[in-house]
């Protein structure tokens, strides 16, 4: 699976419960890799912050605020607070305490020269998702994005865009600095190359699993195995999150078809949609509608068998029946 | 005053209550420059911990933890929490959130170039600590120990003796590592050249007040000036602390008597120690005997215009008259 944050984590879940309860023995013994967006990570006060993993991490270590769908939970708020008594900047980008020891680590380790994916395997050691956590790269690769203001252009760290101005400003464009160098993180080819196929979560298409098929070498290797998405966007709305403002930056239609066709045939082989959006068609792409709401860990679990199920069919691998 | 932690800051706060309680206008407009000790600084996790400056910062400021004598009031541990589940080390060092952030800032800005006394300048704009407050020197000078174990001897981080071993383990030695190359910090020389005189507090005469005297230059500077001093021993014991280990361990005797002479009649000009202490001489050493606990904020006041009266008597300066 690639995945970015919260739609990632969520679907991530819903999925490690649908092959808990399929039959044994086709799926026993399933490993999930999941391949973690680095491009909006942001180095604030000194600290590496890695938004995307930690929130896949959390999500599936049992560490997450439900309600909010990223950070801790139980959370304390007393570093930021006297941060902002000192004036330091930034101050829209909301660091809990329990979290920022999460980064303290990594930058910890950063400094040792340990590289991410490293220090990824280390974090997870405490969590224990269940599953193999890779950062796409362990190059630096970030996500900016390029707004108009009253003088003229100007690229913000893809954070500063999102969190600060909420996507509320226009952007130009959005580019994936450092990605052309970028290799992926070691596994990460290995993964993609012997899996039974690949899962798209409902992350956002441009800055989640955008930015990852941008690392050279990973987009290759995704469409030369079979590729199952579920639509981020519902009846022409992103489920949440403000994935419009990304695609409108990249001209592509707020609409499951859209974004289908964005990833492109030669990508995708399946792709789920919710009931609004039965009508979808898209040449050489399987399209099934259900309702895809993750209101639920039940209706989430529905939809990742569906995920399961779609590309059971189309890979010609026996992923089992639900025995729900 | 050359100040260590603790003792130093309640000191200090006594000084600066006996000062406004003296008659106008001899003392109006008295700045006092405090010249804190940085040889028990250290890096953990990436962040740079400065306890002496900090507790008078704080104590100063208004935002110490009372009962403790060190440390931020209202104090949360959320990040010393999760990073002892990562696993990170060391443990033994107990950092709060509130005082976290202050190493953050400090961290950052010596990450971008400024030196601690420029950085100490910054933190104390928004504690107002109400008197000048200037590292001993912007060059790191560590105080490490040198401690007998099993296998031999061992050089370790004052901290890692005096919080992880509670100065338990014997002392073979005392280093105060760079302090050789250490150059004092701009405005150090120059406000002990200016001051009227100079008080040493109640602070630990080795690794307080002695490393701040071991910077090349500061010692001169201070013995050419009238210096009155506030004994630490009491009886036969340190007022607090663990002084007596330091003492033992660069071959002083634990008493006020000791401590005076260790300092020395060419550096210091009275000596102030307690009732219990009435009997000491040292030649060349002024001394005055009466009640030294600072149990109270009216007892440190009483102790700070004792030092007034002996500084100004010494000195011919005219310190003017307690109102009290």
């Amino acid at each position: 699976m690639l995945a970015g944050g919260i739609g990632g984590a969520r679907f991530l879940r819903g999925l490690k419960d649908a092959l808990d309860n399929r039959e044994a023995p086709t799926t026993t013994g399933t490993e999930i890799t999941v391949i973690g967006n680095t491009g909006d990570d942001i180095t604030l006060f000194g600290l590496r912050v890695c938004p995307d993993l930690d929130t896949v991490m959390y999500t599936l270590g049992g560490g997450i605020n439900e309600e909010q769908g990223w950070g801790r939970a139980d959370e304390t708020f007393s570093v930021r607070t006297e941060l902002a008594a000192y004036g330091m900047q930034p101050q829209w980008f909301g660091l809990g305490d329990r979290d920022m020891a999460t980064h303290i680590v990594r930058a910890q380790m950063m400094a040792a020269g340990y590289p991410l994916s490293a220090i990824t395997e280390a974090l997870c050691d405490r969590w224990q998702p269940g599953v193999r956590l890779l950062p796409m790269s362990d190059d630096r690769v970030e996500t900016h994005v390029l707004v108009n203001e009253g003088e003229g252009q100007r690229a913000i760290h893809f954070q500063e865009w999102w969190v600060r101005h909420r996507a509320a400003i226009d952007a130009e464009s959005i580019v994936s600095v450092g990605a052309a160098d970028a290799k992926p993180a070691p596994g990460v080819l290995e993964a993609i190359d012997t899996a039974d196929f690949v899962v798209l979560p409902p992350s956002n298409p441009v800055v989640s699993v955008g930015s990852i098929l941008g690392v050279p070498g990973i987009r290759e290797a995704v469409a030369a195995t079979t590729v199952v998405g579920v639509s981020p966007i519902i009846g022409g709305a992103p489920v949440r999150g403000m994935a419009d403002a990304c695609l409108k930056a990249i001209g592509v239609r707020t609409s499951a078809e859209a974004v289908a066709a964005h990833y492109g045939a030669d990508l995708l082989d399946g792709w789920l949609v919710d009931e609004a959006d039965a009508h979808t068609r898209v040449p050489g792409i399987e399209v099934r509608a259900l309702p895809l709401y993750m209101s639920t860990p039940e209706t989430t679990e529905a939809i990742a068998a569906a995920a399961l199920d779609l590309a059971g069919e189309l890979s010609g691998v026996d992923t089992g029946r639900s025995t729900r």
